[in-house]
């Protein structure tokens, strides 16, 4: 979660009216996705790995609180409490409430976390007008950036919580686009030879993206789209999750423990697949990119298709000649995956093959807010793109999310590679 | 659950304006309870024991609906739903909701749980301006006493979530009160022979507390007085939670496995013991009677001081002569045990040495509504009195509370006795 | 496990040759019914709940040695570290190894075992001839009651361990008796009144059996034979394991966790219905009394059946005129269940209605040989008479076996009763 | 597991008396590590993890069964039920007995284990003498690999049992070896550029030791020695395990809740540090090379020491122009680490910073024999170079061994590296 040096210099020149202006936009847009939740709906904990969207609307701004004004003279904490309540996993921080029972602090209600948001930002932005030195503005974009992925954690969050109901409840009234027809499965060569993997140092990234390196690849083909539903219900109508051989051991003993059959959030109804969305339940959409499946289930479906999972470097090497990234921005009034083919990223994250671990000569910040990406190094599995969840401006190609095999419950997708 | 035949049979005298205002009285009652709580307090389950407070004011709605106003004809239910996730544990009635998902039920929200309640009441009473006919007014009759039991449950649960906040919040901010002198501790003769046990058919009573029946005692000293904090701190003095030899077998194993120092809700800060109440973390008070201690832990406290726990036969046949049942009243402001011997019960619930078995002839009611006091009659213990949580009007000298060994977050406290 | 007072005044008068006999046999017979089982199978630990042979073996060993041969001047222990290994759960004696761990004590082997129990045998046998006092006579009468008790626990842990092997290993060879026809079902009338309960002083018996004392009964019948292989399945044929409104709630629970269609040790072949004997896997036999059923199971068959189990006070009272307690001898060769009905008790024993809670007035004995009965006495089942398993000269009308609710590996049946 | 195309070639030719040889000597070297084994000994089953010694021998068996000798007309298989016992994970050859219940398995006894083992091995060599194509002769080359895979878990699982044993019992009494005076700690320099990777097709190889392929390795230092007792108590003395920062956030959590202080069968008595050896327990020897330490220690102490673990790339490239690869062999008598320093690799595995994934281009074998490495590749890290209890000829530059992070007990250490 530090940035590498080269944020850190430039970030001096920003400290302008484009500064508060993002700031305020950021804090604006979590606000923005709590808003459809009510104060029910923002106190629940629906496994030890979620957190309520109340958890993520205080989190998020203590980080400014801790990082950035605690230390600046003169700011008075707006409840000493919080700072043992709110804080994530920063062990150089100090104690603070188990991740598992956050769904159990009742106290402070939604309202009171909102005068906490805005105690915050007044005093924030009173220190932009009187100026940051480098180190505060690092902080800043650090901390908006820090927001924009708790905004996506509380959709994922939120959407589980609603997901589990026994009814489907959605999150908004609002119906999904029409569907365009389907697109054909293409290939797009990777040349092998010696590529450069990692942030190049223009504009932010978090520490885990560099340092930039480079990585000798062999020649291999990439998808031009991921993978879409109506692939997948071939894959289940080949008896994908009954054929032992098709999976990872690990994969193999979660698919019966769990008892899967479809994708998380997937409902058979009388023979029917459903899928629980933000608009509520509907049938599946035949063309839209699967979402929702695990590392695990991934792996298995390349298996099947006579495939595998693209390596985070052959991912990152096919995407960097893209001018435009992204078909989707954000739309908080529609969290849900677009019709695949008309773009090549920024529906679903996609799993790639590759472990999460450091790049050669990869240092943590010195500090508590170093303990970001680097202590979580070690069985996850990197995903890469973007999803329909992930806040515009966000997204990078060399952007490094991670989550274990087992995870179901963020936009997560595949593309397939082959060499 | 299910009412006996005496109450059967008086029931229909009783449909007047009484059953109005009783019924009315009763309802209003969990609202003032519930009052204090936020929507997110209302909403958080802090164990799978536990239940939400909305969910409490659901259950005890959906209970007329399902017994009372289900069968009547042309009542339009409130929302079809509220049957799967406000059913209890009848099996009868159909699947329900998973108990330990309590806390997952963020819609309805409380302010829908408000018009729910609105809804029932309103069908209610046109029901009873129109007549009942005997099982209806049971039926009513017995809706009452189920909600006063969820009214003590719902303090429980509120309770135990408020005090599992790492910053004690307080339900009330109404002060104790004042503390009178102790009370020096006095034993009362109870003479052996047979005894008439359980309720003698006037007025209500549950399905356990019958039949009456004839029961041999031997002759008995019981306390006048529960013990107090002083009592257990002097046990605790004494490496009373050190000490294997003056355990069950499994009390020890839970002491060890829970870690357990003191009663629930207490805390040691740089040691001094405080204690968490409704109103907030408070020193101990001396002569208030010991509270939320388990089984395990009033029958080692009994075995320290030389003595046993009363039998419930051996409870009730002490107490039956007693005009005056109860000192204290339910107090919805100060929901904390008052200073032992000022009366002989309804501080705490007492432990007693009985197992909760069915009396001699007991049969439950036919039909799901008998799903009640018999299919738990196994593995748990009982208690008898009342406590500073009991609505007024609840306590009975039959009466039988019962939890499992190991339970702390009832207002459950003890009793001497001795051969 | 310590002996009541007469029994402590009379053991001086038996420690002649009848007590070296006595002695000798008791420990023959648990060498006969350990030998047909090999190292390993004397090695493994089938479950929590159960102990390895050679555990027993070495266990009962080290009972006299800690009780007797211990305070015994110029004893020399035979290995120091067996105090660690083979004390059961007598806190009194010191740290022990973890119950759960026995099947990892690979060492001392079964080899060593034996010497250990000869060297035990040869210094009791020495102190014998050179005479006891009351105390050790007491103690030397308990050691051989409490290696009675453990041959039938190893006995039953040891079919445990067989009966999870997937190919169902049997213990002997020898066959099953042949069958004799089904004996009908019939009842006894048990009179009302006071009737004196618990051992009568005349003999052992454990604490748990007394004091005696008077208990008021109401009339009731009990059945003439316990239930019946064939009667269960009739209960499974009318859908008895798939209707919760039979069960208690905590047995419903148990059934669906733990997918219970029929008693423990009989297994489904293709429709047709086959046990697992200690003579391996054969045939149902449909007039044996039905065994391996839990209280639940018990108590579930019961209701379904219009009747009730008898409480241990019935079941006593009823019992105590029979002149012949028991039909069945212990046989080594052949350990299961006779055929119902041709005799009152002996085959398997009987669950009751009955919670294992301590007699008026009891006391366990000082010190911790006294820590055996009474501190179990908490959410556990009474169960009477004796069972195939049990050796001879070990029932006793006023005998108190106990299990938790769930328990299924002990040869346990049952008898109705009705009021 | 299966073997890469070479030696499928190659391995022809190889079917003469050094086959035979080779055969015979493999299988003896197993019954001479299990010979110090009771039969009580090779019969538990301390962990899942881990199994008894007795499923080792028979495991090893089966495979010729199943893969060699089954398809060969007119075999007798020993036992059918073997086939079910002793399959370890292999999905397509049938349901096989859960993994963690195989300490269960009491029969078959390790008599009955022998006979089995010798009518497998009269069998092959049957087969032998007639002659192997080329598919049956790969296949006994990799059951003798497979088998020497095996001979190591057997004293890794042995080992394991006996160290949780409360007395420390040895497996071996010969004593330790007189100790060499410690090594200074110096580093190798490793030059970038590109490298070839994996096995280079001459002799045996298991499928994921290829396809060999090109990486580009940045310079780097590797240590000439692994770490010692000695730096590993530095690492202890300066409060290592107790300062979050060094740790992986999993690997910290490993350590709270598994409470660990130091190495695995590490004893601390009265303030020094014991350890448990095959000979059995003693005082640590200072220039040791640390063993039995888990991924997340390893990991940490890099961190602490301000250097980092070694890629698998890095330690491959760096051991290659090494003649030499191992300075102790396999010593029956004498598994236990030699002193550091004395050569490069062989007396502890070293973890790298590698995960244990597929090379570019890694393909599986077909059919049941292939489900070997490549369905573990998920969550698992790679371990370089070979043990003390590693079979002699059992070593390759190319081998890779891989464990969980938490895993600690196999003979696993780390070497340092430094970019």
């Amino acid at each position: 979660m530090a940035m590498d040096t080269t944020a850190r210099t430039t970030s001096i020149r920003q400290c302008d009216l484009g500064d508060q202006t993002a700031f305020t936009d950021s804090r604006a847009l979590t606000e923005t996705l709590a808003a459809p939740l009510s104060a029910e709906d923002q106190t629940a904990q629906s496994m030890p790995d979620a957190s309520p969207t109340k958890w993520h609307r205080a989190h998020t701004t203590w980080f400014y609180e801790e990082f950035l004004l605690g230390p600046a003279s003169g700011y008075q904490a707006f409840d000493d409490g919080f700072r043992y309540l709110f804080n994530s996993y920063y062990e150089g921080v100090g104690p603070r409430h188990p991740r598992a029972q956050r769904g159990l602090i009742t106290r402070p209600g939604i309202g009171e976390i909102t005068r906490y948001r805005e105690h915050v930002e007044e005093a924030v932005s009173r220190l932009l007008r009187s100026g940051l030195d480098d180190e505060g503005a690092a902080i800043l974009l650090l901390g908006r950036h820090h927001e924009q992925q708790h905004q996506e954690l509380l959709v994922m969050d939120a959407k589980h919580l609603l997901g589990r109901h026994p009814f489907g409840t959605a999150y908004t009234d609002r119906a999904t686009n029409p569907v365009p027809s389907p697109v054909a499965q293409t290939w797009r060569a990777v040349e092998g030879g010696v590529v450069g993997i990692g942030h190049d140092g223009n504009g932010f990234a978090f520490d885990n993206e560099g340092p930039r390196h480079d990585v000798l690849l062999q020649p291999c083909e990439i998808a031009e789209r991921t993978v879409t539903n109506e692939d997948w219900l071939t894959f289940m109508a080949d008896r994908g999750y009954d054929r032992p051989e098709l999976w990872l051991s690990d994969g193999w003993a979660t698919v019966q423990s769990q008892g899967w059959r479809a994708p998380l959030h997937w409902r058979d109804e009388d023979g029917t697949w459903l899928v629980f969305t933000m608009s509520g339940v509907r049938r599946i959409q035949l063309d839209e990119p699967v979402c929702h499946v695990s590392f695990y289930e991934a792996d298995a479906y390349a298996r099947w298709a006579g495939a595998r999972l693209p390596t985070e470097h052959e991912w990152e090497a096919a995407v960097q000649p893209v001018s435009h990234l992204r078909g989707q921005l954000l739309d908080p009034g529609r969290l849900h995956p677009g019709p695949a083919g008309t773009h090549m990223i920024g529906d679903v994250w996609e799993w790639t093959a590759s472990a999460y671990l450091p790049y050669p000569g990869f240092q943590p910040a010195a500090g508590a807010v170093g303990e970001y990406n680097g202590k979580f190094m070690c069985d996850q599995h990197v995903l890469r793109g973007a999803s329909c969840a992930t806040p515009s401006g966000h997204e990078r190609v060399s952007y490094r999310n991670f989550f274990p095999a087992s995870a179901r419950w963020a936009f997560s997708g595949l593309r397939l590679a082959r060499s």
